[in-house]
């Protein structure tokens, strides 16, 4: 059993583990003929799940588990406990038997027990967290989201480099372009880490996909398929976003259950209308990953389903399979040359 | 001729000037029969336009100018034309002929200009850039929209009491409240300038409307009447959730022309599709405003129609018929004192 298409489970996270998280599981095997799972978690309540999936039989190594990271519990407890399914899950990749871990759990202990048991890539400085989002040209990368409020420039490459494999690999494109979150597109907009980190990225091996600064609207326009902010922005245009499709969806319901002809219209347009609905479908975009340890780590939304679950271990099971840290590492390699000499752009503009 | 109801219109400035700014100010004429209107340009141009609406016979003075500022200007260039368009009716404002300027021209000069022009009033350290946006309970309040990138507490504060006052005023709201944006709704969460401007918030004079942190998804969702920001969140936020809301615009029309059942489809739920579109219509959200001048001043969209900039003039006008300042100027007086008491909290936390 090779570690390349090992991903370990917290099968005990999320509103609907964990039914949802082993359905989830199923629908994924079918996507990935290869892949095997480290199931961790109850089992009592795990074993009779797996015996009913016929996709699954064989593939999955139940491991149980006795303690149990509520959705609430602060990372700082979450830690304490040594034998629960999030923290077994992530310890089965620091001792090598699988090469990420996946949860739909307490956010926050992921994140904490991640980083701490996993640690950082060698030669990256922060991990950061990235997602996809719906564009008018097709799927955009969003990186990072929530982890870094506080920064510098050269976090802000490290985030476009590895948001830059994220999208050849998950995204399947072989030369993504990358833009560079601002409030404007002009040179001298935003503050100076913006512009340090801009000058770098034009001096690095990706600088011929380096598009320069994008804005707000950018991001649903598709301008560029990796978008590189903060942790703060990020986050906060991420569910701006999400916000603002949840609003014309809930008022689509409204207008199409207005009338006798509203009614009629939308089963004439029923078709249509579903092709816009998977379209923009959150659990098309279920799996937040943080980019930059050592293993593979994907967050799935809590309260998702089956389908989003699969969505997310989808997420997993292509970096998994392609490598993603070897091909942030060679990127690192020639990155580094590079970095130096735009310093010496830089100190030289300052 | 009193002042409270005199707005000074730079009508050269904006893509479908002269003629859409004189359309829109007909519209506006008629919904603010006491307004009044100084307006700034070309006579020969905008004297036949002017005289071909009943509605704005013997309610404009025509002020002829013989400069441009046309729309990729640089702020440094157009400072240096006094008889622009823009520049005397900014001037008219000091000089106390008009209680506020509208334009839709130049972005950058109509900030450059009124700052150095009007200068910030009384009490206010920086002024702030406001502007209404869709929600799921009506409109939201949004500011800072890109004025101020660097900021402390104090600045948040004070955005968020000429918010107060501007959503009471333009929205109508007897008693609106106020969100400040985070990643996070927890204590911790965000920077220390903002756990700052939380613990101000909480113990000034609109402390009872403070409804604490939100976060992006709020915004579309109307948690808050008011949503407080920096500049470069804000404008990232906007343009964003601007961007969603287009994107699946754009879906739309390509569902409904997918084929003959969703046209038929969409024939039969117009009536319904029409009201939608005239909730999220741009126009309706037309008009920033730049909040803590001596004097009201509102950017209209450039690219906005007769309509667009007729809602514009409503902002403008509703501002100045309500004495938006005044009431900024009270608002500040029992803030101070509030303030005082709050920082001695926030120092004994330090």
């Amino acid at each position: 059993m090779s570690r390349s298409n090992i991903l370990a489970v917290d099968a005990m996270g999320g509103d609907h583990a964990p039914e949802a998280i082993i359905a989830g599981l199923d629908i994924a095997a079918e996507r990935h003929p290869q892949a095997r799972f480290l199931v961790f978690g109850d089992e009592t309540r795990l074993a009779p799940l797996l015996a009913g999936s016929k996709r699954l039989r064989g593939r999955c190594d139940l491991r149980h588990t006795s303690e149990t990271i509520t959705g609430d519990m602060k990372p700082t407890v979450a830690l304490r406990l040594r034998d629960s399914s999030l923290r077994r899950a992530i310890d089965s990749v620091l001792a090598g038997e699988a090469a990420g871990v996946i949860s739909a759990g307490n956010t926050g202990a992921l994140l904490a027990l991640s980083k701490i048991v996993l640690k950082t890539l060698k030669g990256i400085d922060r991990p950061a967290m990235a997602a996809t989002a719906p564009s008018a040209r097709g799927d955009v990368v969003m990186l990072d989201l929530g982890l870094n409020v506080v920064y510098d420039a050269r976090n802000l490459v490290e985030f476009a480099l590895m948001g830059e494999v994220f999208a050849r690999i998950v995204l399947g494109l072989p030369r993504p372009s990358l833009g560079l979150l601002n409030i404007g597109s002009e040179e001298g907009k935003g503050d100076e880490i913006l512009r340090d980190a801009a000058a770098s990225l034009r001096a690095s091996p990706i600088g011929g996909q380096f598009h320069g600064y994008v804005e707000g609207h950018d991001i649903a326009a598709g301008t560029v398929d990796v978008v590189v902010t903060d942790g703060f922005t990020g986050n906060v245009a991420l569910k701006t976003g999400e916000g603002a499709l949840k609003l014309v969806g809930d008022l689509l319901r409204r207008v199409f259950t207005a009338g006798p002809f509203a009614r009629i219209g939308y089963l004439l347009a029923r078709g249509a209308l579903k092709r816009l609905r998977e379209t923009l479908d959150p659990r098309r975009y279920n799996g937040a990953v943080l980019l930059g340890l050592n293993g593979v780590v994907v967050k799935s939304h809590g309260g998702t389903d089956a389908l989003g679950f699969a969505h997310a271990v989808d997420v997993a099971m292509d970096m998994i399979e392609n490598d993603f840290n070897s091909r942030i590492a060679e990127g690192l390699v020639a990155m580094e040359q590079a970095l130096l000499s735009a310093e010496t752009v830089i100190e030289s503009h300052g």
